[in-house]
Protein backbone atom coordinates (compact mmCIF):
# COMPACT_ATOMS: atom_id res chain seq x y z
CA UNK A 1 0.00 0.00 0.00
CA UNK A 2 1.21 3.70 -0.19
CA UNK A 3 3.68 4.24 2.02
CA UNK A 4 6.91 5.32 1.95
CA UNK A 5 9.02 7.86 4.75
CA UNK A 6 8.19 11.15 2.44
CA UNK A 7 4.61 10.33 1.91
CA UNK A 8 4.05 9.71 5.56
CA UNK A 9 6.23 12.88 6.57
CA UNK A 10 4.43 15.06 3.89
CA UNK A 11 0.76 14.23 4.50
CA UNK A 12 1.47 14.88 8.05
CA UNK A 13 3.29 17.91 7.60
CA UNK A 14 0.69 19.28 5.35
CA UNK A 15 -1.81 19.66 7.91
CA UNK A 16 0.51 22.93 9.47
CA UNK A 17 2.41 24.39 6.43
CA UNK A 18 2.66 24.37 2.64
CA UNK A 19 4.85 21.32 1.83
CA UNK A 20 7.28 20.46 -0.98
CA UNK A 21 7.33 16.26 -2.23
CA UNK A 22 10.81 15.90 -3.97
CA UNK A 23 11.61 12.35 -5.08
CA UNK A 24 10.90 9.42 -7.78
CA UNK A 25 8.54 6.83 -8.31
CA UNK A 26 7.65 4.56 -11.03
CA UNK A 27 4.90 3.77 -13.28
CA UNK A 28 3.40 1.85 -10.75
CA UNK A 29 2.67 5.03 -8.45
CA UNK A 30 -0.35 6.20 -10.41
CA UNK A 31 -3.01 9.29 -10.54
CA UNK A 32 -4.20 7.34 -7.27
CA UNK A 33 -1.57 8.02 -5.20
CA UNK A 34 -0.82 11.27 -6.15
CA UNK A 35 -3.82 11.91 -5.46
CA UNK A 36 -3.96 11.34 -1.68
CA UNK A 37 -0.95 13.94 -2.56
CA UNK A 38 -3.04 16.79 -4.03
CA UNK A 39 -5.81 16.20 -1.68
CA UNK A 40 -3.65 17.62 1.15
CA UNK A 41 -2.47 20.07 -1.18
CA UNK A 42 1.49 18.90 -1.59
CA UNK A 43 3.04 20.26 -4.24
CA UNK A 44 3.94 17.22 -6.34
CA UNK A 45 5.96 18.87 -9.32
CA UNK A 46 9.31 17.58 -7.98
CA UNK A 47 8.12 14.03 -7.82
CA UNK A 48 9.51 12.62 -10.88
CA UNK A 49 7.97 9.62 -12.31
CA UNK A 50 10.97 7.47 -14.13
CA UNK A 51 9.90 5.43 -17.34
CA UNK A 52 10.27 1.69 -16.88
CA UNK A 53 10.92 2.26 -12.89
CA UNK A 54 9.63 0.73 -10.06
CA UNK A 55 8.97 2.65 -6.88
CA UNK A 56 10.48 1.94 -3.75
CA UNK A 57 9.67 -0.87 -2.12
CA UNK A 58 9.72 -1.49 2.10
CA UNK A 59 8.38 -5.07 3.13
CA UNK A 60 8.47 -5.80 6.83
CA UNK A 61 6.69 -7.29 9.95
CA UNK A 62 6.34 -6.73 13.54
CA UNK A 63 6.26 -9.67 16.33
CA UNK A 64 5.07 -8.92 20.14
CA UNK A 65 7.22 -5.87 20.39
CA UNK A 66 5.50 -2.79 18.01
CA UNK A 67 8.52 -1.26 18.50
CA UNK A 68 10.64 -3.12 16.02
CA UNK A 69 10.11 -3.45 12.56
CA UNK A 70 11.87 -6.43 10.89
CA UNK A 71 12.84 -5.68 7.98
CA UNK A 72 11.83 -8.37 5.34
CA UNK A 73 13.00 -6.53 2.03
CA UNK A 74 13.51 -2.90 0.41
CA UNK A 75 14.20 -2.32 -3.19
CA UNK A 76 15.51 0.60 -3.85
CA UNK A 77 14.52 0.32 -7.14
CA UNK A 78 14.26 3.70 -8.90
CA UNK A 79 16.41 5.59 -6.13
CA UNK A 80 19.07 3.68 -6.89
CA UNK A 81 19.62 6.01 -10.04
CA UNK A 82 18.26 8.87 -9.23
CA UNK A 83 19.65 12.55 -9.85
CA UNK A 84 17.90 14.74 -7.81
CA UNK A 85 17.34 17.96 -10.19
CA UNK A 86 14.56 20.36 -7.51
CA UNK A 87 12.46 23.05 -9.51
CA UNK A 88 12.97 26.68 -8.55
CA UNK A 89 10.04 26.47 -5.40
CA UNK A 90 11.29 23.83 -3.85
CA UNK A 91 15.45 25.17 -4.07
CA UNK A 92 14.16 28.11 -2.42
CA UNK A 93 12.40 26.46 0.60
CA UNK A 94 13.47 27.94 3.80
CA UNK A 95 13.05 24.72 6.14
CA UNK A 96 14.26 21.02 4.39
CA UNK A 97 13.82 17.58 5.74
CA UNK A 98 15.59 15.15 4.36
CA UNK A 99 13.80 11.68 4.57
CA UNK A 100 15.50 8.34 4.97
CA UNK A 101 17.50 7.34 2.29
CA UNK A 102 21.12 6.50 0.74
CA UNK A 103 22.95 9.50 2.72
CA UNK A 104 24.69 10.60 -0.90
CA UNK A 105 21.22 11.46 -2.07
CA UNK A 106 19.82 13.77 1.04
CA UNK A 107 23.35 15.35 0.72
CA UNK A 108 22.49 15.99 -2.77
CA UNK A 109 19.23 17.50 -1.86
CA UNK A 110 20.84 19.12 0.96
CA UNK A 111 23.54 20.80 -1.22
CA UNK A 112 20.69 21.94 -4.11
CA UNK A 113 18.83 23.86 -1.01
CA UNK A 114 21.00 25.47 0.47
CA UNK A 115 19.30 28.31 1.21
CA UNK A 116 17.36 26.52 3.44
CA UNK A 117 18.06 27.77 7.26
CA UNK A 118 16.56 24.92 8.96
CA UNK A 119 17.58 21.60 7.70
CA UNK A 120 16.56 18.21 9.59
CA UNK A 121 17.72 14.55 8.54
CA UNK A 122 16.28 10.98 9.35
CA UNK A 123 17.98 7.79 8.72
CA UNK A 124 18.10 4.46 9.41
CA UNK A 125 20.29 1.37 11.14
CA UNK A 126 20.35 0.52 7.30
CA UNK A 127 22.81 3.79 6.48
CA UNK A 128 24.81 3.31 9.36
CA UNK A 129 25.90 -0.22 8.53
CA UNK A 130 26.63 0.56 5.07
CA UNK A 131 27.52 4.36 4.38
CA UNK A 132 28.34 5.47 8.02
CA UNK A 133 31.24 7.99 6.78
CA UNK A 134 28.74 9.56 4.20
CA UNK A 135 25.96 9.47 6.76
CA UNK A 136 28.16 11.17 9.47
CA UNK A 137 28.97 13.75 6.68
CA UNK A 138 25.45 14.29 5.70
CA UNK A 139 24.41 14.68 9.37
CA UNK A 140 27.24 17.52 9.55
CA UNK A 141 25.70 19.89 6.99
CA UNK A 142 21.67 20.14 9.57
CA UNK A 143 20.50 21.14 12.38
CA UNK A 144 18.47 18.73 13.44
CA UNK A 145 18.85 15.01 13.25
CA UNK A 146 15.61 12.84 13.83
CA UNK A 147 16.35 9.44 14.37
CA UNK A 148 15.50 5.98 16.36
CA UNK A 149 16.78 6.13 19.99
CA UNK A 150 18.65 2.78 18.91
CA UNK A 151 19.89 4.42 15.98
CA UNK A 152 21.15 6.90 17.95
CA UNK A 153 23.10 4.57 20.25
CA UNK A 154 24.53 2.57 17.00
CA UNK A 155 25.50 5.53 15.22
CA UNK A 156 27.63 7.14 18.28
CA UNK A 157 28.61 3.56 20.01
CA UNK A 158 27.27 5.06 23.20
CA UNK A 159 24.44 3.54 25.09
CA UNK A 160 24.14 5.79 27.27
CA UNK A 161 21.33 8.20 25.23
CA UNK A 162 21.92 11.95 26.80
CA UNK A 163 25.71 11.09 25.87
CA UNK A 164 24.81 9.64 22.27
CA UNK A 165 22.59 13.16 21.79
CA UNK A 166 25.66 15.07 22.93
CA UNK A 167 28.21 12.92 20.81
CA UNK A 168 25.52 13.53 17.45
CA UNK A 169 25.54 17.62 18.45
CA UNK A 170 29.41 17.32 18.16
CA UNK A 171 28.77 16.18 14.34
CA UNK A 172 27.23 19.25 13.66
CA UNK A 173 23.14 19.13 14.35
CA UNK A 174 22.36 21.79 17.61
CA UNK A 175 19.06 19.85 18.05
CA UNK A 176 18.34 16.23 18.45
CA UNK A 177 15.16 14.22 18.73
CA UNK A 178 14.88 10.69 20.11
CA UNK A 179 11.82 8.87 18.51
CA UNK A 180 11.59 5.86 21.02
CA UNK A 181 8.20 4.05 19.58
CA UNK A 182 5.83 3.86 22.30
CA UNK A 183 7.84 5.49 24.54
CA UNK A 184 7.17 9.04 22.83
CA UNK A 185 9.92 10.90 22.08
CA UNK A 186 12.54 13.11 23.60
CA UNK A 187 14.02 16.13 23.03
CA UNK A 188 18.00 17.86 23.38
CA UNK A 189 19.77 20.72 22.90
CA UNK A 190 22.65 22.39 24.32
CA UNK A 191 19.99 24.00 26.90
CA UNK A 192 17.57 21.73 27.06
CA UNK A 193 16.00 18.20 27.91
CA UNK A 194 11.92 17.65 27.08
CA UNK A 195 10.63 14.38 26.88
CA UNK A 196 7.04 13.50 25.59
CA UNK A 197 5.04 10.29 26.16
CA UNK A 198 3.80 7.78 23.66
CA UNK A 199 -0.26 8.07 23.33
CA UNK A 200 -1.41 4.98 25.21
CA UNK A 201 -3.61 3.64 22.45
CA UNK A 202 -5.11 0.31 23.22
CA UNK A 203 -6.03 -0.71 18.72
CA UNK A 204 -2.05 -0.10 17.54
CA UNK A 205 -3.33 -1.43 13.68
CA UNK A 206 0.02 -0.43 12.36
CA UNK A 207 3.38 1.30 13.45
CA UNK A 208 4.45 1.52 9.82
CA UNK A 209 5.27 5.29 9.14
CA UNK A 210 4.88 6.72 13.10
CA UNK A 211 8.18 8.11 13.34
CA UNK A 212 7.44 9.69 9.69
CA UNK A 213 4.50 11.26 10.86
CA UNK A 214 5.89 12.53 13.55
CA UNK A 215 8.68 14.26 12.12
CA UNK A 216 5.91 15.89 9.63
CA UNK A 217 4.32 17.18 12.74
CA UNK A 218 7.09 18.65 14.10
CA UNK A 219 9.09 19.99 11.42
CA UNK A 220 5.54 20.84 9.94
CA UNK A 221 4.90 23.13 12.73
CA UNK A 222 8.47 24.35 13.00
CA UNK A 223 7.78 26.06 9.60
CA UNK A 224 4.71 26.82 10.37
CA UNK A 225 5.85 28.88 13.05
CA UNK A 226 8.63 31.11 11.20
CA UNK A 227 11.47 28.98 12.15
CA UNK A 228 13.78 29.50 9.57
CA UNK A 229 17.14 28.53 11.26
CA UNK A 230 18.10 26.67 14.40
CA UNK A 231 18.79 29.74 16.19
CA UNK A 232 15.43 30.77 16.04
CA UNK A 233 14.00 27.81 17.22
CA UNK A 234 13.32 28.25 21.03
CA UNK A 235 12.38 26.05 23.73
CA UNK A 236 8.55 26.77 23.77
CA UNK A 237 8.41 26.32 20.27
CA UNK A 238 10.64 23.13 19.95
CA UNK A 239 8.41 21.72 23.16
CA UNK A 240 5.13 21.94 21.35
CA UNK A 241 6.65 21.08 17.71
CA UNK A 242 7.55 17.76 20.05
CA UNK A 243 3.95 17.43 21.14
CA UNK A 244 2.22 18.19 17.48
CA UNK A 245 4.75 15.50 15.67
CA UNK A 246 3.65 12.86 18.69
CA UNK A 247 -0.01 14.21 18.18
CA UNK A 248 0.59 12.78 14.26
CA UNK A 249 1.91 10.03 15.14
CA UNK A 250 -0.37 9.07 17.53
CA UNK A 251 -2.88 9.17 14.86
CA UNK A 252 -0.94 7.50 12.02
CA UNK A 253 -0.40 4.20 14.21
CA UNK A 254 -4.65 3.89 14.25
CA UNK A 255 -5.40 2.36 11.12
CA UNK A 256 -2.91 0.91 8.11
CA UNK A 257 -0.85 3.02 5.80
CA UNK A 258 -1.75 6.54 5.39
CA UNK A 259 -5.62 6.03 5.93
CA UNK A 260 -5.63 7.79 9.24
CA UNK A 261 -3.80 10.84 8.73
CA UNK A 262 -5.74 11.85 5.30
CA UNK A 263 -8.68 12.15 6.51
CA UNK A 264 -7.67 14.03 10.07
CA UNK A 265 -9.68 17.19 11.06
CA UNK A 266 -8.65 20.37 12.52
CA UNK A 267 -10.70 19.62 15.89
CA UNK A 268 -9.43 16.29 16.40
CA UNK A 269 -5.64 17.68 16.43
CA UNK A 270 -6.45 19.95 18.54
CA UNK A 271 -8.12 17.62 20.51
CA UNK A 272 -5.26 15.03 20.94
CA UNK A 273 -2.87 18.19 21.18
CA UNK A 274 -5.24 19.05 24.45
CA UNK A 275 -5.01 15.03 25.69
CA UNK A 276 -0.95 15.46 25.18
CA UNK A 277 -1.09 17.83 27.70
CA UNK A 278 -3.51 16.32 30.06
CA UNK A 279 -1.41 13.18 30.46
CA UNK A 280 1.69 14.51 31.18
CA UNK A 281 0.97 17.21 33.69
CA UNK A 282 1.43 17.25 37.05
CA UNK A 283 1.31 20.43 39.30
CA UNK A 284 3.80 20.46 42.38
CA UNK A 285 2.89 21.32 45.79
CA UNK A 286 5.03 21.43 48.29
CA UNK A 287 5.80 19.20 51.00
CA UNK A 288 7.96 18.82 53.68
CA UNK A 289 10.66 16.46 52.72
CA UNK A 290 12.25 14.17 56.07
CA UNK A 291 15.93 14.39 55.49
CA UNK B 1 26.41 -4.63 48.74
CA UNK B 2 23.19 -3.51 50.68
CA UNK B 3 20.54 -3.45 48.83
CA UNK B 4 16.84 -5.64 47.86
CA UNK B 5 13.81 -4.46 46.86
CA UNK B 6 12.66 -3.39 50.92
CA UNK B 7 15.81 -2.03 51.31
CA UNK B 8 15.76 0.35 48.60
CA UNK B 9 12.31 0.67 48.90
CA UNK B 10 12.26 1.71 52.62
CA UNK B 11 15.20 4.43 52.35
CA UNK B 12 13.17 5.77 49.43
CA UNK B 13 9.84 5.94 51.49
CA UNK B 14 11.38 7.34 54.66
CA UNK B 15 12.03 10.69 53.32
CA UNK B 16 8.19 11.33 53.27
CA UNK B 17 6.89 9.44 55.59
CA UNK B 18 7.21 6.40 58.77
CA UNK B 19 8.66 3.60 57.53
CA UNK B 20 8.05 -0.43 59.30
CA UNK B 21 9.99 -2.94 57.58
CA UNK B 22 9.41 -6.36 57.68
CA UNK B 23 11.54 -9.60 56.54
CA UNK B 24 14.26 -11.84 57.45
CA UNK B 25 18.12 -11.35 56.92
CA UNK B 26 20.69 -13.61 58.48
CA UNK B 27 24.05 -13.65 60.71
CA UNK B 28 25.43 -11.90 57.51
CA UNK B 29 23.07 -8.74 58.14
CA UNK B 30 25.14 -6.60 60.96
CA UNK B 31 24.52 -3.71 62.63
CA UNK B 32 26.61 -2.07 60.12
CA UNK B 33 23.31 -2.94 58.12
CA UNK B 34 20.24 -1.94 60.48
CA UNK B 35 22.16 1.42 60.89
CA UNK B 36 21.84 2.46 57.48
CA UNK B 37 18.06 2.06 57.98
CA UNK B 38 18.30 3.67 61.77
CA UNK B 39 19.75 6.38 60.06
CA UNK B 40 17.26 7.29 58.33
CA UNK B 41 14.69 6.36 61.19
CA UNK B 42 13.15 3.13 59.86
CA UNK B 43 11.58 1.09 62.16
CA UNK B 44 13.57 -2.44 62.35
CA UNK B 45 11.82 -4.11 64.92
CA UNK B 46 10.33 -6.82 62.53
CA UNK B 47 13.45 -7.13 61.10
CA UNK B 48 14.17 -10.90 61.82
CA UNK B 49 17.60 -12.08 62.19
CA UNK B 50 17.42 -15.99 61.46
CA UNK B 51 20.39 -17.33 64.15
CA UNK B 52 23.13 -19.70 60.93
CA UNK B 53 20.55 -18.25 58.17
CA UNK B 54 22.08 -16.44 55.17
CA UNK B 55 20.29 -13.38 54.34
CA UNK B 56 18.67 -13.17 50.72
CA UNK B 57 21.50 -12.69 47.98
CA UNK B 58 20.72 -11.48 44.00
CA UNK B 59 23.53 -11.07 41.78
CA UNK B 60 23.12 -9.86 38.29
CA UNK B 61 25.06 -8.14 35.08
CA UNK B 62 23.90 -5.20 32.56
CA UNK B 63 24.48 -5.31 28.97
CA UNK B 64 24.68 -2.84 26.40
CA UNK B 65 20.74 -1.80 27.39
CA UNK B 66 20.65 -0.86 30.90
CA UNK B 67 17.23 -1.49 31.08
CA UNK B 68 17.52 -5.18 31.01
CA UNK B 69 18.88 -6.53 34.39
CA UNK B 70 20.42 -10.19 34.00
CA UNK B 71 19.98 -12.44 36.77
CA UNK B 72 23.11 -14.63 37.86
CA UNK B 73 21.86 -16.18 40.93
CA UNK B 74 19.47 -15.77 42.89
CA UNK B 75 19.61 -17.38 46.41
CA UNK B 76 16.58 -17.23 48.21
CA UNK B 77 18.10 -18.21 52.09
CA UNK B 78 16.23 -17.36 54.98
CA UNK B 79 13.45 -16.01 52.78
CA UNK B 80 12.51 -19.82 52.24
CA UNK B 81 11.99 -20.59 55.48
CA UNK B 82 10.32 -17.01 56.43
CA UNK B 83 7.29 -17.20 58.48
CA UNK B 84 5.86 -13.53 58.65
CA UNK B 85 4.66 -12.55 62.34
CA UNK B 86 4.17 -9.09 62.48
CA UNK B 87 4.18 -6.64 65.02
CA UNK B 88 1.00 -4.64 66.57
CA UNK B 89 2.47 -1.82 64.77
CA UNK B 90 3.26 -2.74 61.69
CA UNK B 91 -0.18 -4.84 61.73
CA UNK B 92 -2.06 -1.40 62.16
CA UNK B 93 -0.40 0.51 59.38
CA UNK B 94 -2.91 2.02 56.75
CA UNK B 95 -0.72 1.57 53.33
CA UNK B 96 1.08 -1.70 53.28
CA UNK B 97 4.23 -2.43 50.12
CA UNK B 98 4.59 -5.81 49.23
CA UNK B 99 7.94 -5.55 47.94
CA UNK B 100 9.05 -8.48 45.17
CA UNK B 101 9.44 -12.13 47.07
CA UNK B 102 7.43 -15.14 46.60
CA UNK B 103 3.74 -14.13 46.21
CA UNK B 104 2.87 -16.78 48.72
CA UNK B 105 4.63 -14.73 51.38
CA UNK B 106 2.94 -11.79 50.04
CA UNK B 107 0.08 -12.60 50.57
CA UNK B 108 0.36 -14.20 54.43
CA UNK B 109 1.41 -10.67 54.98
CA UNK B 110 -1.05 -9.09 53.27
CA UNK B 111 -3.14 -10.90 55.92
CA UNK B 112 -1.80 -10.02 58.89
CA UNK B 113 -1.84 -6.25 57.50
CA UNK B 114 -5.80 -6.50 56.67
CA UNK B 115 -6.82 -3.19 58.04
CA UNK B 116 -4.32 -1.21 55.00
CA UNK B 117 -6.80 0.25 52.95
CA UNK B 118 -3.90 0.89 50.98
CA UNK B 119 -1.85 -2.01 49.59
CA UNK B 120 0.46 -2.32 46.27
CA UNK B 121 2.54 -4.97 45.03
CA UNK B 122 5.41 -5.53 43.08
CA UNK B 123 6.55 -8.98 41.49
CA UNK B 124 8.86 -10.25 38.66
CA UNK B 125 9.42 -12.85 35.79
CA UNK B 126 10.38 -15.08 37.78
CA UNK B 127 6.95 -15.43 39.90
CA UNK B 128 4.71 -15.05 36.51
CA UNK B 129 6.61 -18.23 35.23
CA UNK B 130 6.85 -20.31 38.80
CA UNK B 131 3.70 -19.32 40.59
CA UNK B 132 1.43 -17.37 38.41
CA UNK B 133 -1.94 -18.60 39.86
CA UNK B 134 -0.55 -17.62 43.89
CA UNK B 135 0.47 -14.17 42.26
CA UNK B 136 -2.52 -13.59 40.61
CA UNK B 137 -4.33 -14.02 43.88
CA UNK B 138 -1.94 -11.72 45.47
CA UNK B 139 -2.51 -9.38 42.94
CA UNK B 140 -6.25 -9.52 43.60
CA UNK B 141 -6.07 -8.52 47.12
CA UNK B 142 -4.14 -5.14 46.69
CA UNK B 143 -5.07 -2.10 45.13
CA UNK B 144 -2.01 -0.63 43.44
CA UNK B 145 0.17 -2.65 40.84
CA UNK B 146 3.78 -1.58 40.80
CA UNK B 147 5.78 -3.57 38.56
CA UNK B 148 7.85 -3.42 35.07
CA UNK B 149 6.02 -2.98 31.52
CA UNK B 150 7.35 -5.94 30.33
CA UNK B 151 6.19 -7.96 33.18
CA UNK B 152 2.68 -6.61 32.50
CA UNK B 153 3.12 -7.57 28.96
CA UNK B 154 3.96 -11.13 30.29
CA UNK B 155 1.70 -11.87 33.02
CA UNK B 156 -1.53 -10.44 31.13
CA UNK B 157 -0.11 -12.33 27.43
CA UNK B 158 -1.32 -8.97 25.99
CA UNK B 159 1.58 -7.16 24.26
CA UNK B 160 -0.54 -4.15 23.95
CA UNK B 161 0.17 -1.78 27.31
CA UNK B 162 -3.48 -0.45 27.80
CA UNK B 163 -4.93 -3.54 26.94
CA UNK B 164 -2.62 -5.21 29.77
CA UNK B 165 -3.01 -2.29 32.29
CA UNK B 166 -6.88 -2.75 32.01
CA UNK B 167 -6.52 -6.99 32.20
CA UNK B 168 -4.24 -6.21 35.45
CA UNK B 169 -6.83 -3.55 36.86
CA UNK B 170 -10.03 -6.65 35.86
CA UNK B 171 -7.72 -8.39 38.54
CA UNK B 172 -8.40 -6.10 40.89
CA UNK B 173 -5.94 -3.61 41.67
CA UNK B 174 -7.64 0.18 40.56
CA UNK B 175 -4.10 1.69 39.99
CA UNK B 176 -1.78 0.56 37.45
CA UNK B 177 2.09 1.96 37.44
CA UNK B 178 3.86 0.02 34.55
CA UNK B 179 7.98 1.09 35.50
CA UNK B 180 9.40 1.28 31.71
CA UNK B 181 13.20 1.67 33.04
CA UNK B 182 14.70 5.02 31.57
CA UNK B 183 11.65 5.66 29.44
CA UNK B 184 10.42 6.66 33.16
CA UNK B 185 6.86 5.06 34.21
CA UNK B 186 3.53 5.00 33.05
CA UNK B 187 -0.12 5.21 35.33
CA UNK B 188 -3.18 3.82 34.71
CA UNK B 189 -6.64 4.17 36.64
CA UNK B 190 -10.56 3.67 35.51
CA UNK B 191 -10.26 7.47 35.05
CA UNK B 192 -7.42 8.50 33.65
CA UNK B 193 -3.62 8.16 32.47
CA UNK B 194 -0.56 9.75 33.33
CA UNK B 195 3.20 9.06 32.31
CA UNK B 196 6.54 10.93 33.15
CA UNK B 197 9.93 9.93 31.17
CA UNK B 198 12.98 8.86 33.13
CA UNK B 199 15.56 12.03 34.19
CA UNK B 200 18.17 12.55 31.22
CA UNK B 201 21.33 11.11 32.97
CA UNK B 202 24.56 10.71 31.32
CA UNK B 203 26.33 9.03 34.28
CA UNK B 204 23.84 5.95 34.99
CA UNK B 205 26.12 3.72 37.63
CA UNK B 206 23.49 1.08 38.14
CA UNK B 207 19.75 1.08 37.98
CA UNK B 208 19.22 -1.64 40.60
CA UNK B 209 16.93 -1.12 42.75
CA UNK B 210 15.85 2.16 40.90
CA UNK B 211 12.66 0.39 40.55
CA UNK B 212 12.17 -0.23 44.60
CA UNK B 213 13.27 3.67 44.60
CA UNK B 214 10.32 4.36 42.66
CA UNK B 215 7.68 2.71 44.57
CA UNK B 216 9.45 3.87 47.44
CA UNK B 217 8.82 8.01 46.30
CA UNK B 218 5.62 6.76 45.10
CA UNK B 219 3.82 5.16 47.88
CA UNK B 220 5.54 6.70 50.68
CA UNK B 221 4.11 10.33 49.26
CA UNK B 222 0.62 8.40 49.05
CA UNK B 223 0.91 7.93 52.49
CA UNK B 224 2.29 11.40 53.57
CA UNK B 225 -1.31 12.66 52.08
CA UNK B 226 -3.52 10.36 54.36
CA UNK B 227 -4.45 8.44 51.29
CA UNK B 228 -5.42 5.63 53.35
CA UNK B 229 -7.67 4.00 50.22
CA UNK B 230 -7.71 3.70 46.28
CA UNK B 231 -10.98 5.75 45.94
CA UNK B 232 -8.92 8.64 48.05
CA UNK B 233 -6.49 8.63 45.90
CA UNK B 234 -7.43 11.72 43.12
CA UNK B 235 -5.68 12.06 40.03
CA UNK B 236 -3.19 15.33 41.26
CA UNK B 237 -2.06 13.16 44.27
CA UNK B 238 -1.49 10.17 42.53
CA UNK B 239 0.82 12.31 39.18
CA UNK B 240 2.61 14.09 42.48
CA UNK B 241 3.20 10.46 43.35
CA UNK B 242 4.61 9.53 40.13
CA UNK B 243 7.04 12.33 39.89
CA UNK B 244 8.19 11.83 43.48
CA UNK B 245 8.90 8.04 42.51
CA UNK B 246 10.90 9.48 39.23
CA UNK B 247 12.70 11.68 41.85
CA UNK B 248 14.00 8.94 43.96
CA UNK B 249 14.46 6.16 41.20
CA UNK B 250 16.68 9.13 39.55
CA UNK B 251 18.95 9.59 42.38
CA UNK B 252 18.75 5.83 42.87
CA UNK B 253 21.02 4.98 39.85
CA UNK B 254 23.39 8.03 40.41
CA UNK B 255 25.77 5.40 42.53
CA UNK B 256 26.02 1.81 43.29
CA UNK B 257 23.88 0.00 45.65
CA UNK B 258 22.34 2.92 48.33
CA UNK B 259 24.73 5.49 48.50
CA UNK B 260 22.87 7.92 46.60
CA UNK B 261 19.77 7.16 48.13
CA UNK B 262 20.80 7.83 51.66
CA UNK B 263 22.24 10.55 51.64
CA UNK B 264 20.06 13.03 49.94
CA UNK B 265 18.90 16.01 50.98
CA UNK B 266 15.43 17.84 50.95
CA UNK B 267 16.87 20.63 48.83
CA UNK B 268 18.30 18.28 46.60
CA UNK B 269 14.69 16.05 46.08
CA UNK B 270 12.47 19.32 45.61
CA UNK B 271 14.66 20.66 43.06
CA UNK B 272 14.82 17.35 40.91
CA UNK B 273 11.10 17.53 41.53
CA UNK B 274 11.52 20.77 39.80
CA UNK B 275 13.49 19.43 37.22
CA UNK B 276 10.95 17.03 36.00
CA UNK B 277 8.37 19.55 36.09
CA UNK B 278 10.72 21.67 33.50
CA UNK B 279 11.43 18.54 31.18
CA UNK B 280 7.71 17.31 30.52
CA UNK B 281 5.82 20.81 30.14
CA UNK B 282 4.80 22.42 27.41
CA UNK B 283 2.42 25.22 26.75
CA UNK B 284 -0.25 24.63 23.80
CA UNK B 285 -1.23 28.05 21.73
CA UNK B 286 -3.59 27.68 19.33
CA UNK B 287 -2.79 27.45 15.90
CA UNK B 288 -5.03 26.74 12.49
CA UNK B 289 -4.49 23.41 11.45
CA UNK B 290 -4.38 23.41 7.56
CA UNK B 291 -7.31 20.87 7.24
Amino acid sequence: MLGGSATHFALAASFFTEVRMVGPVGEDFGEAELDVLREREIDTTDIERVAGGKTFFWRGHYDYDLNVAHTDETQLNVFAEFDPKLSERSRSSETLFLANIQPELQRRVRAECDGAGFAALDSMNLWIENAREELVAAIGEVDCLVINDAEIRMLTEQPNLARAARAVRELGPSVVVAKQGEYGAALFTGDEFFAIPGYPLEDVLDPTGAGDSFAGGLIGYLDSQGVSSAAEADGPTLRRAMAYGSVMASFNVEDFGTERVRRLSAAEINERLAAFKRITHFEEQPIEVRA
